[in-house]
C-alpha cells in the first residue's frame, strides 16, 4: 500500500441509514477503512464536499425496484484527495495526492460485453456509490482506483461534485440527443438543479435552448445562462402549441425530460418535430412512460434512456465547466444539514443544489 | 402527356368506401383519371395487383387519430405498369412501359427538413395511398413519377407488392434497429404477414433470430426461413426468463415489436439487453406504449418509432428480395374477396398475406 | 409562367470566357433568357451580387480533369431575387419575390442512388453553377427552383454570397468531422478566405480551435474571431511538434486541410491523435494526398473527401450566419473587378473575399 | 499466484530473433517466467498453436518505422491455456483452464482517452504481442488477463489462431466499412490469407462480394465461399472498369485494400462508388497512400485506416467463425518451419495461413 505523509485516522463523520427505511443517523466515530485492508485496484478518498441529489433520497428511503445495501452512507458526488491506494494495485491511472471525483458509477468491470462496448454504466457487475457500495456522505471513502476521476485544473472542488452527477447526466443526454448546432432542445425544468447545467451545455454546442419552467426567477436566470426562449408553464394555455410556436412552428428536435410523471413524455412525443428525440433522464421510484404509439411511429420519434455517463462522459462534462463554460448553482452547507437537505428535496424548495462541506 | 399505345378505358372496378365508416362497394364503372388529365410529375399506372394490409383496415374504418378522405380508394401495395405520364413532367425517373410499385408514401416534397434529411416518410406535405390519395383497389391508379418504385427483375409482381409495405416496414426497423451481425433479434409474431418478412431479412444481414408466436405450423415455417431459436408464447411459463436464457442469459440485443398492446413494450424493456432496441412499428387506432421509466434509464433502452420506409428503403428491401434472399408467403385472390379479407384481419384468421389480381 | 410585375431585359451585363483557355470578356449584351423560355422547373434569378471564388479560376483556366462548358459564365455564390419561374412548374419550394442563392450545385435528380441517401453533391446527373451549366457572373442567371437556397433573414445577400460557397464548405467539412463540443480541431489556413469562416463554425459548435496561418494581422483576426491558440507557421521551427504540444500533447482530434499539396496531408497524418479525422476539402487542378500508410492504420486515421455541402448543409450554414455566429470578411467590387480579381487569387493576394456587386 | 495442478517447467523452445537483423534461432532451452515471478494482471499460457503472419516478418526484419523490441519472440495469434495467473491479480475475467487466444493488441492500459473511446488498438500504453513484448512463438507465454481472448467452444484452436488476427482484421475492417446488406464490397487479394476470410464475414452480413485475384484455384475457391463475382487481374484489360460494370456500373460502395503499393490506393478512389469507403488495413514497413484529391473530394470517398480489432471485435469475429459462418484455410506445421515460413511469406508462395504446432 501507498500512504505517503497521510496520517488516516480511525474514525470518521458519516451519515448512515442503518437499516432499510430507517432513520438517517449523523455519527462522528464510523470507522475509516484503512489502508492496509484496501484491496488491489482500491484506493482512499479523503472528501472535501459531497453534492446531494435525488437519487440519494431514493436510496435512503429504498424506494426503487432495486433495493440499496444497508446499513448505507449515501452520497455519489464526491471530490477529495486520494490519500491511500491498495497494495498489489495494477497500473493505477491516479496516484497519492491526486484531486478526484466519486461519482454514481463506482465501478465497472471494464470486461463485460457493455463494458467493452462503451457502455460501462450498464456494467454487468457495476457498483454503484451510495447505494450498492458506500457513497460519500462520510470524510473518508472507499473507491477504485480505475474509476475515480481527475479533477480537472480551473474548478473549485464544490463546483466539481456537481458536474460529478447532476452535470454529467445532462451533458450525457444532450451529446445523445442527435441535436446539432442550430437545432433547437427544449428543457423542462430548465431553472432546475440539473435543468440550469443543461442550458449551458446545451448553449455551449451551439443548440437553440427553448426554456420551460415557472417564476421570473428561474426565467432571467435561464436567459442569462443561455436560453434563447422560455416558456413559464403556468402562464401558458396551450404548452405543445406553444412550444411549437416558439420552435418556428415544428417543435424542438430534441427534449431531455427528467420528470417521473407520464404527462412530460407523451407531451413530448406531441410536441417534437418528426424526427425528433426524446432523452429520458429520470430516475423514479415508480412511474412509467407513455406515449401514443400511432404519433411515435408516424413522427419517428425515438425514445432514449441516458443513464448518468461513462468515464469518458466525466471527463468531458468536467473539462467543460473547468473551462468556464458551465457554472452550476449550488448552497455549501455542513453534513448536518443533511436531513433537512432531503426534506428540502422531497418537498421540492431546494433552490440549486446542496453541497456539503465534509471537512466542517 | 406521354402515353404510346397504351388504350386507356374510361371506367374500371374499384372498390370505394363512400363515406365515414361506409361499407365497401366493389364497383364496376368508376371513372378513370384520363392522361390528359394528369398534372406535371402526376403518371398513370395499370395495376397487376396489390396487397391488402392491416393499414386499409384502418383507412376504411377511419379509426385512427388522423382522418382518411372519403369517399376513400384504399390499398398501398401495388405492382403495374406505368401507362402514361402528365405532361410537362420534369425530369421522370421512369417511362411509360415501366413496371413500378404503389407504396404507403405515395407523395414527399423532396424540399422541406424531413425530406432534405432523408426523412420522406413524415415529409411536411406527404401523401399516402389509400389514405389521403387513392390507392390501389382499383384498375387503374394515378401517382406520382418520382415516387413510384421500379420493380427489379426477377421478383413476381405478386411478391413484390408485400415487399412494399410489409417488407418495407420490417426491413427498414430491422436495418436501424443498430443491431449488427451476430447479435440477436427478437420477433415476436413471427409467424405472421410481417414477421416472416422480418425473419428472413434478419437472417440475411446475419442477425440471429429468436422467433416467437405460437403453434408448429408456425415454428416449422420460421425456423425454415432461418430463425436460430423458437419460443411458444402459449407454451411458456415465463416469456422473459425463457427469451433470456434463449439469447444467452443477457436477452436479445434489438426487438421489433408490431403488436399494439402497451404489455409488449413494457415485456421488452424487461427481457432486451442493457443497451439494446426496440423498434415500434405498429399503428393501432388507439394504443399507448408504455415502459417503466427507471429500467429505460438504468438499462439504456432506445425506443424507435420506424414508419414503412423511404424510396431508398424500398429499393432495397426489393432489390434483396429479388435476389431471391426473401420469400413471401401469400394467397392471390380477385378483389371481390376484399370485404372477407378485411373480416378476416379483424379476426386475425388470414395466414400470410393476401394480394388482389386486379386483372381478373 | 410566372413573371408577376418583374419586367425582364433582354440583355445584361455577363463575363463570359469565349472558349477553352480564352479571354475573359466583360461584355454589356449578353441575351437574358426570357420568361416564356424557362423550362418546367426552371426560374430566372435576377442577382443583387455574387462572390468570386478559387474554383471560378480553375473553371475559368479549364485546368480540371473534368472540362467546364464553353462559352462558359463562371460564377456560383450569387444572391437575387426569383423573378420569374418557368411554366408547369410542379411545387415549387420558391415564389417570385424570393431571395434566393445560387450555390455551386445547381441541380440534383433527388432520385437516383446518391441523392436518396442524401449525397446530393455527388448526383448522377447533377449540374454545376459556373463549370455544366452558366453560373453568376451575370446580372440575370437561370437555375433550378428545387435549388435556389433561400436566403433567410437577418443577413445581407452580400455576406450571403460567401457563405454560399466558402461558409457551406467548410461547414460540412467541420460537422462530418466526428469533433465535438471541446475536442480540438486545427486549421490550416485560418485567416483565409475559407479559414476565417472555419474558425467561427467550429468556435459555435464549441470546438476548442488551433489556427495555424501566418502574420499578426491575420493572428489578431483568428484570435478575436473564437480561436483558443494559435501558430505561426513560418515561425515554428517544429510544426507537429507544436501543434501537439498546443492540443496538450495527443494532437487535435480533427483538420480540416484545404491545401492542395501532398505534404499538407502527410503532416496532417503525422500530427493528428490516434482516432483523429482528416477532412479533405479542396479542389486543385492537380495534385494527390498521400499518407503514410502504417501511421494511417495503426493511428486509426480517417481520411473524408468532403464536397461542398447539400441543400440542407446551405440552410444550416446561412442559417447561423444569420443568426450572427458567423460573419464574412470581404470587399465589394463591380463586376469590372473580376479579372483582377481573378490575378489576385492566382497570385494569393486576395484578403478575405471579393464580392461583386451585379447592379452597379 | 494460482497455478492448480499444472506443471510448469523452467524451460521450453522458441523461436528468438537475438538482436536487430539477427538469424532466427529456435532454442531448445529458453526460460519459462515461473508462475511466482507473474505481476498482478499477468497470466501464463501454454500454447496449443499459434499462426504466422506478414506482421511477423516485419518485427523480425524490424523494417517498420517504430523498431521491435530485442532479443523478441515473435508471434501474436497463438491459443492456448491459462496455466498460471499473478497473485494479487484484481477481477481476472479468465481463471485456470480456460482456453484463451493470444492477440497482436497484447494489453492497452483501459483508462486513457482511446481506450476509453473503445479504440484500445492506439491506446498511449498499448503492448503488442511478438513486437513490444514477447509472442507467441514459445510454449508459452506472458500475456494479461484482461485482454487474452476466450475462445468459444465449437472451434479448433487452431482455426481459432488464424481468426485472431487475420480474421480479426479484416472482420473489423468490414464491419467500419459503412457498407450494408445488399451494398458490393469488391476484396482485392480475395484468394489469400486475408482475403478468403474477408469473402466469408462480407457475405455473412449480406453483402455483395466481389473478389478479385489470379488463377481458376482462387476463383473457384472465392465463388465457393460466398462471392458473387470474380474478376481475374490478370486477364482484365481495364481493372477500372470491368469492376465498375460489375457492380452494375457505379463501382463497390466500399473496399477493403490490404496491398502496399500506392497504385492500389489510386485506383480505388477511381473505382469506387461516389460516397464509398476505402479500408486501409495493410502495415508495410514503408509505403504511401496516393489519392487524387480531386476525385476524393468531388465522389466524396471515405479512407479509413483499420488496425486490427479491439477486445469487442475479437469476440464478434470467433463467435462468427465458432458458429461455422467462416473457415480458414491453413496449414499445420511445427516450429521448426517458422524460417521457410517466413521465406514463404516474402516470396508470396504461401497458399492460405500457417499455424504452427507449439506442442510439437
Ligand atoms: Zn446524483
Ligand atoms: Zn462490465
Ligand atoms: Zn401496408
Ligand atoms: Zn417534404
Ligand atoms: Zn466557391
Ligand atoms: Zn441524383
Ligand atoms: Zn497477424
Ligand atoms: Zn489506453
Amino acid at each position: 500500500m501507498s500512504t505517503a505523509n497521510y496520517i488516516i485516522p480511525k474514525t470518521q463523520k458519516a451519515a448512515v441509514v442503518p437499516s432499510v427505511g430507517g432513520t438517517l443517523e449523523i455519527r462522528d466515530n464510523h470507522p475509516v477503512r484503512q489502508p492496509k485492508d484496501l484491496a488491489p485496484g482500491e484506493c482512499l478518498v479523503k472528501l472535501e464536499c459531497t453534492g446531494v441529489c435525488h437519487t440519494d433520497l431514493h436510496a435512503a428511503l429504498n424506494d426503487w425496484p432495486v433495493p440499496a445495501k444497508t446499513p448505507l452512507i449515501g452520497g455519489h458526488e464526491g471530490v477529495g484527495i486520494v490519500v491511500a491506494i491498495g497494495e498489489h494495485t495494477q497500473a493505477s491511472p491516479v496516484k497519492l495526492g491526486d484531486r478526484v471525483g466519486i461519482k454514481w458509477l463506482a465501478y465497472s468491470c471494464l470486461d463485460c460485453e457493455p463494458c467493452r462496448k462503451g457502455l460501462e454504466q450498464v456494467c454487468d457487475h457495476g457498483e454503484y456509490s451510495g447505494f450498492t457500495v458506500d457513497g460519500t456522505f462520510s470524510q473518508y471513502v472507499v473507491s477504485w482506483t480505475s474509476h475515480v476521476t481527475p479533477i480537472p485544473k480551473g474548478i473549485e472542488s464544490t463546483e466539481a461534485a456537481s458536474i460529478l452527477c447532476a452535470g454529467l447526466t445532462v451533458y450525457r443526454a444532450i451529446k445523445y440527443s442527435n441535436a446539432k448546432i442550430g437545432d433547437w432542445i427544449i428543457l423542462p425544468g430548465a431553472g432546475g438543479g440539473l435543468g440550469h447545467l443543461a442550458v449551458q451545455y446545451a448553449a455551449a454546442m451551439g443548440l437553440r435552448v427553448l426554456a420551460v419552467d415557472t417564476g421570473s426567477e428561474k426565467r432571467d436566470l435561464v436567459l442569462k445562462l443561455g436560453a434563447e426562449k422560455w416558456i413559464d408553464f403556468k402562464e401558458t394555455k396551450n404548452l405543445v402549441a406553444d412550444i411549437k410556436a416558439a420552435t418556428g412552428g415544428a417543435g424542438p428536435h430534441a427534449a431531455v425530460v427528467t420528470a417521473a410523471n407520464s404527462a412530460a413524455f407523451e407531451e413530448a412525443v406531441d410536441y417534437l418535430r418528426p424526427g425528433g428525440t426524446l432523452m429520458v433522464v429520470g430516475l423514479p421510484g415508480h412511474g412509467k412512460l407513455t406515449a401514443d404509439i400511432f404519433f411515435t411511429v408516424t413522427k419517428s420519434i425515438s425514445i432514449l434512456g441516458s443513464y448518468v455517463g461513462n468515464r469518458q462522459d466525466a471527463r468531458e462534462a468536467l473539462d467543460i465547466a473547468a473551462r468556464g463554460k458551465v457554472k452550476c448553482f449550488y448552497t455549501v452547507k455542513p453534513l448536518s444539514a443533511l436531513q433537512e437537505t432531503y426534506e428540502g428535496l422531497a418537498k421540492g424548495t431546494v433552490v440549486g443544489r446542496v453541497v456539503l462541506n465534509m471537512q466542517d
